[in-house]
């Protein structure tokens, strides 16, 4: 109960961003005494700090104004991207206060010296973050395939060509570990910190491959497994390519970073995707061309996911967001013409292609909220 | 708290089938006191019965056995096919103890002749039960379309060409009324009924079209609005011919009833799947052939379906279920080719096409044990 009070005063401040110990109280509904007790508990923890008096003129002895600590615990959050490696610490209130990023095309490379780098880029975001006065809680990798998070196993990621990798074994680190899909990052970070995401909704995001992610009611559909949200391995044309998966006409055979690369007429290797928006926005037919039928692509299977799982709404994130321009008008199409229901609203995310590496730091700092004691 | 302690009671004994005082008071952490309390209550609303003394040579005083009450409350379901109308009268111990069933092809039947024709099924089994000494608590409605739950009414049934259809208005009773879609009440009946399901299933029916349920964690999952499971219309084969819901190439265009017959060469019309099984059953090579094509198709679709929610088994159910000899290797085949994870199990479901209609009856007896002092 205490454990549980603890964390309900950390969420009430870190919702408001400063609130005084009588707001706290009336917001969660305990007596002032209780409330400053477990305040008291926080700011000796370094969780919460007083920020001193809050200004005069109002009625009642001044209270003090309290704020979630920015010197306190941080998330560390890292994406293993198929062409980067990315590492930030987000502190308790929100605020990315480290960040490191490598562009390295990891395809093909073995996951010891691609989590070696990753271990190094971890290293370098810790220190600044220790300088700038934080302590790191935890580590959340995100990647792109397929995780066991009990097991902290990447089981298979096609794109980089990873089977049941261990992540708990391979990246030296001595703070906690956990390891999810990054498209799982993406949604929650479109939760989390997305201005307009409602409660129910799918999130739709790609880099190389094509993930998906589910949200009902606020929380994550992950599957039996943990496997759900494989939009980019639903058939769309049957009878098409071959796909790395074993099947064939797989939407990113026709709406993956290659394939649209490809019908571009563009070389792959990093950054490729913002030359593609860029020859897009410059007009160039051949890109348009190829976005366009990548966004009929996406409009088919969308259309089959939001039959079956009716979601308020469908958000274009990573760096389909980038894309969204001209991927819209025939996604929207393909999907309104087809969809049985009253229609799925298409919204693009505000979050964008850091959405994994976010998520997955914001899951470190939510666990520091939800149970700080378990922290401090 | 003492309404929820009637429900636990309630749900204990009916989980058992018979069960004394104390094994109720051992089971739900509640004192002999306490449970002698909510018994005597819910045996004077005529919820529980008491069968006598236990058999002898147990230790200790005999305890009389209770059971639930046979006599009680009952759940009138209720299903309106396109080539049937079916109720049916359940009582709390899940006996079905009323039953009624008309053949008769509602295509194009306008709303009211057929409520009023369910409406007259509806007095008749009513009857029945009334004279076996039962009280009905409720009536659950399935139907074949888009359901707006709360305002009970048909938001959109392409196979009987019904729109915004307001059963509540329409059809004549004194019951609390609830609607459904058929799927669900469906799915809901494997998850109560089924012997193997698992709590995380994707149970897929057919009748004239195909509708799907998914169950997550022994919940239905009903989508934003609730139009969730619309299986029959994912596109297998996206130029395909044109489909009653505006889409092109949707499953049932080949997995349908009315694909399937054309396929095998069979006129339309009532009981025409039983036909179709019996020619499959005989070994006519074009039944077999139609039945293999939609396998192929269901398999198509199941993929997406399946890449998208993980689930930890597919349950083929309703007119599906009989069909399963001749669908099952096709329909195995494309999912096994084409999904990307660890597969996923297809069981045919045990319930039949029985499902939506026992579902909607058990969903009315599942509110009374629910909460007993509602219905008392």
């Amino acid at each position: 109960m205490r454990r549980r009070n603890l964390s309900r005063v950390m969420h009430a401040v870190a919702a408001q961003g400063t609130l005084s110990r009588a707001s706290v109280a009336s917001r969660i509904g305990l007596t002032r005494a209780a409330v400053s007790t477990l305040v008291d508990e926080l700011i000796r923890a370094g969780l919460l700090e007083e920020l001193g008096p809050e200004r005069p003129g109002r009625v009642g002895r001044p209270g003090s104004a309290l704020a979630v600590s920015a010197q306190g615990p941080a998330g560390i959050g890292a994406d293993v991207g198929v062409d980067h490696l990315a590492v930030c610490a987000v502190d308790l209130r929100g605020d990315v206060r480290a960040r490191a990023v490598r562009r390295v095309d990891n395809r093909g490379r073995a996951p010891q010296p691609v989590l070696a780098d990753l271990a190094s880029l971890v290293r370098e975001v810790i220190r600044t973050a220790e300088q700038e006065g934080l302590r790191p809680a935890g580590l959340a990798v995100a990647v792109p395939g397929l995780v066991a998070r009990d097991t902290r196993t990447v089981v298979r990621a096609p794109n980089l060509d990873w089977h049941d990798t261990d992540i708990g074994a391979l990246l030296p680190t001595e703070l906690p570990l956990s390891v999810d899909n990054e498209a799982n990052f993406g949604a929650l970070a479109e939760l989390w910190l997305g201005a307009t995401a409602p409660a129910d909704f799918l999130h739709v995001s790609a880099e190389i491959g094509i993930g998906a992610a589910l949200v009902v009611e606020g929380r994550l559909l992950r599957g039996s497994r943990g496997f759900a949200g494989e939009l980019g391995h639903v058939p769309v044309w049957p009878e098409g390519p071959t796909c790395a998966c074993g099947g064939r006409g797989c939407l990113e055979q026709y709406a993956g970073e290659e394939a649209l690369l490809r019908a571009a007429g563009l070389a792959s290797g990093a950054d490729r995707m913002e030359a593609l928006a860029e020859r897009a926005h410059t007009g160039d037919m051949k890109a348009r061309a190829a976005l366009r039928d990548a966004g009929a692509a996406l409009g088919i299977a969308l259309t089959g996911a939001v039959n079956l799982l009716d979601p308020r709404a469908v958000v274009l994130g990573g760096a389909l967001s980038r894309l969204a321009p001209w991927l819209l008008p025939s996604l929207e199409g393909e999907l309104g013409r087809r969809t049985t229901g009253p229609g799925c609203e298409v919204v693009v995310s505000g979050v964008g292609s850091d959405g994994p590496l976010l998520g997955a730091a914001h899951a470190v700092v939510r666990a520091v909220l939800d149970d700080p004691v378990g922290v401090a």
